[in-house]
């Protein structure tokens, strides 16, 4: 059997605020001390990481003196190196200070609207200073609890202006960063804009340079929606737009778990594996997770290992799947090809048009082939149990 | 008190399958008659409707042959004239017939994608030929339940090849109709492909003529994922996709129950209705509900007066809401502006991004401001309940 | 127009945690200072409210000496005298404090457990003190997240050993509390023991003395997991068990929210202020919940004010409802009698059994009997908007 | 690797009504023709199946003459003979007539609860004449649309009749019946009289003969309403009620799918598996689920063969789960004892209450022990994906 250890070569990341969560949650206090960027990294690479993510805020509090900064990355930069780790994303914390408890880049305050630009432009700084050619921009706080503020629609506008500016400020820098955005359906607001992938997908055809912006879907946030998650990322990779992803899990329809990967749905984590694999992805997977509140450190780091264990065991499990002659023999059969038809169907033309619609099709013959997908199914599973 | 009773000009609409639903559900048997075409016309115009909107098979029998099909359409054409109705909108049985039980465009059997494009250009002639300019595509059975198919990126294009064909064979018959998609997260397959508003956003800005397509978003749909409807709706109207619009009801999380308009999220109606009069929509407002499978046929038009008088009884209510001093007010005090601010963030500028970046903000006076929206939220309720 | 101000002799009830909350939440950091509680009682006073209710720490903090302890229970009691409210009701927190991470009553360390009942102990002295009559237990850290430990048995035992020596102690001291159980669904573990309504009631029938139980049932919590509020309380009525109960809002299948009462499901809300009013509930109606993040102090009073009016609107609709003729005579048809198979049905004897079984019944007209429920639902919906 | 083939000796059952579902659908027809019932006891025989169990109209049509009944009973129980397969376990279909639209014992209507007593006590001898010793009493519609109704409580008063009713006739028939109430929260009804396990529970506390009543938990209705189905089952195992089980699979929050088992929730359903294996749980396994409406007769075979083959997979790793020495370690790690403080909890006297309120905490030490159920839960995923 494989040992499914990680190395680099793997590019597994996770983010500051992940393996650092102290556990505090809205009905109680931190269980585990706060720990120190530089640690994070040693620890980090020594279980066989490739990178570590950050908001600006992870590194440098909020109210930092410019000699406080500097010595702070340099530190950390210093940590990076020390242990081979890269930081290949960055974004902006836009949620935790009460400036922004009613939206940063949506709020109805256009001083807040202006603080959420100056702060992210000083991050994109920080993170081009890290080496990160991803920008990722969850939208944590941008929502609502009240319609009556009547805002949906400057709202939209307001986001659009800000990320047409922001992507204005990466190219006039050179910064060439790609732009992903995080959707999530609601937690901490009611209601938060850019609910879904599907929705950021649209969001992006109307900016003024789409081809800067992608998505970084996350597991547990279209799962919260109830939404299969491997279909929304096929759609983001359909459109060429899967610029980074966050790795976790959660059950549907309650509260954000943010639990270790594979912990909850291992079906669904099989097939994200296997769209991941398969389709040339090749950015980094990045665990947008933490321990479990009742965990101690030794728990943070068994939570971290978990993780990448899981991803390689599944990864092992899509090479199986591709090699399984009983597997591979069901797919074939269950796709259907006829020449005559797609010739018609492929492109269009009155001819073709008419022709397809004077074309006899045998109803009853296409309603009663069965497509094998019951034995298809529990065959995965099977593999999935490892009993195959 | 206005008497809330609708006329033509409030543009409404049922489908044939709503006011016609015979009230059958997974576990049990019709409860109601099957009612004709020619009499649901009679009695939605003596209730004041403005149109009828229909799929192929709740006029034409799947099987009907072509006098069949000829007569039913004049008998229908005569009722919709005797009786003032018009047929805005059309759409194709994609769901019911066994051939379409693995998807229909996006079926893994190119006969059965084949099969969907014919009988969809049949009934697009069917549409125009009743004089509809609105063709929708609600893809109930496109999706899966084993995702081991592995057929998530085929199936995204094949339904986007078939789409682009559909409307190259409504310009190429002078149809001239916008194609407006109708996204729906589950049911009657485990996941539907274009689950959300957001997803179909997304998947037309991969289509060749991404201007003939927009949305047909429906409330219960959205409602069904836990998404919120009037954000969902505020994003098509920004994005330019309004196309058209389905109007029912839903408790969030669970089976499709297609609720009378306004019987269960009165708040989410009333802030619908505010969006659709305020943001100049024109269409059709279409009622995609059907009454209650406990009902008799007095309950079907006690459910279709119903969905009309809910509607303008909210319309009057956002006059209301518009016209009250103490609500606009509050509106008022909830937005704050700076000049200064909005001129350094209006365009994006080297020298406008470097002011910005420099200037103090006075994060704690930010983050201590009262927006007012208990208060503003609790006037709206008191609107809402009457008692304002 | 009734004015909808509250009084004493209504018996609205807050937590010092609800209007107290600072606004805190799992992504950012307080928005709202800190309020003491005898301010509390005071502002509380002046709404209309009839009492207050606390966790032992929402007075004492968990490491404050006895002086320190004598000294904030004084002060609280003369704001109580001053003002003029009651506590009618008292509880422990047991989920702040790091040592309840994994459960209190239910940790799988033994020492946790004892502490739980040892600092509950203290709290019911507390509770006494102040005059408390009910005293609630919600197991908030009651439940798990790795169902891998292998205590969903043991826990269940252990948490009713707990409440039997509860039981033992309240009565041993003379408090003669009554105990009233608070389910919850999840958060903040996944899975939460007792998780709903029916599973309390279902779990004080195996309790020592189940008459000293019943249910302090929450408005949201049954919410979050898609289950009708209305229903839920009526089982408990039904089955003589509403003890206390927690008025608030939210929207299913996502985190807790606690909303202002009414704010999300005036419909059913209206439905409960019906039960409790004409059920003869007459114990105190508490509202935990709490103003948005987003508001300062203006907003926590207005979020108040706004429970106590919207509860009172309500109510006066109950009553407009109950003389409403048209809806007394739907109410009236939608019954249907029969003397004849009453008889047969009321007692069950051999005999009864034995005529019923052989009575031939007219299954098609049963069937197509119309109960009128859309209609009755649309008036409903319409005395509800203030419109009848 | 053991081949994971079953045998009667592992008490597997199916419903007539499973292997036999056609497919319909709410939105399609019927994909599958109906098989008789004679034809699918010998192929559920051939897979290995124990038992057999129906609706009264799963064999007998609802309009079927006595004599027409008796063949019917007589073929059926030829085939039960030829095939070595019992019944264990029967119903009532009080949900497909239109009869029972709006309820059955619960009705608003007087004539309809006298009807579904008359036929549940005909459907109560058929199971007695083939074997029966467990009667499932499923309200699949008792429940509401319209709480304006008003019949809430006396919904609960009218269903705790006829329950009281029925064991009545079991008893005096000499039937022995053992009572299984299935919960389900929603579908087809909006909400659901009973609608969990905890629910069902508490109900029977309120009834005459409490001792012939229990649960028939399903895997897929306490999932629908987000809920644990693991721990529901350990609650009603804790009271004693675990009377049969329905095992088959749903994604949470959305219409019912009865999957097959296992098929989504794999670690739900090894949780499960080794509550029933671990506590003595002796009855049938009863898989109340059917093939995916896109399958054939194929597919209808390889669904009920994958259902047991998954059992009989996890019950094999909860035998691993036992005699895994690492995990062994975990679980005993996790558990604290401590003798003197269980002295003082075990039983309350004043004396104990006393020494536990005097004793001194060490709550930081308490609040940072680390349990270890990362590590924990990862060896489970480890061992469930097959690579420990």
């Amino acid at each position: 059997m494989p040992d499914f250890t990680p190395t680099p070569a793997d590019r597994f990341t996770f983010g500051l605020w992940t393996v650092g969560n102290t556990g505090r949650d809205p009905f109680g206090e931190a269980t585990r001390p706060v720990l120190k960027a530089p640690y994070l990294v040693e620890r980090l690479a020594a279980l066989g990481a490739y990178g570590v993510n950050l908001h600006d805020n992870d590194l440098v509090p909020i109210d930092a003196t410019a000699a406080q900064r500097d010595a702070l990355v340099r530190e950390f930069q210093q940590a990076l190196s020390d242990h081979g780790l890269v930081v290949p994303m960055a974004t902006t914390n836009l949620f935790s200070d009460p400036a922004f408890k009613d939206g940063a880049f949506t709020s109805a305050d256009a001083r807040v609207r202006a603080y959420a630009l100056s702060k992210t432009m000083h991050a994109m700084d920080l993170g081009a200073e890290l080496g990160a050619d991803t920008y990722v921009l969850w939208g944590g706080r941008e929502g609502t609890e009240v319609d009556a503020g009547g805002k949906l629609l400057d709202a939209l506008g307001w986001f659009r202006d800000s990320l047409n500016y922001l992507a204005e400020y990466s190219e006039s820098q050179g910064y060439g960063y790609r732009f992903a955005l995080e959707p999530k359906p609601n937690e901490p607001r009611a209601d938060i804009f850019l609910p879904t992938v599907g929705s950021a997908l649209g969001f992006i055809a109307t900016l003024d340079r789409p081809e800067l912006f992608g998505l970084n879907p996350e597991f547990a946030h279209e799962t919260m929606a109830g939404l299969s998650f491997p279909h929304a990322v096929a759609q983001a990779i359909d459109a060429g737009k899967l610029f980074h992803i966050d790795l976790n899990d959660q059950k549907m329809g309650r509260f954000d778990q943010d639990l270790r990967f594979g912990a909850e749905n291992p079906k669904g984590a099989f097939f994200l594996v296997k769209l991941l694999e398969e389709s040339g992805y090749a950015g980094p997977k990045h665990f947008d997770a933490h321990a479990l509140r009742t965990e101690d450190e030794v728990g943070v780091w068994a939570f971290a290992r978990g993780c990448m264990r899981t991803y390689l065991i599944l990864r092992e499990k899509v090479q199986r799947f591709a090699q399984d002659a009983e597997i591979q023999a069901a797919l074939a059969a269950y796709r259907v090809h006829d020449a005559e038809l797609e010739a018609l169907t492929g492109t269009f033309s009155p001819a073709n048009a008419g022709a397809l619609k004077a074309h006899a099709f045998d109803r009853a013959a296409l309603g009663t082939r069965g497509p094998g997908l019951e034995a298809l199914d529990q065959l995965t599973m099977e593999l999935l149990l490892g009993v195959r």
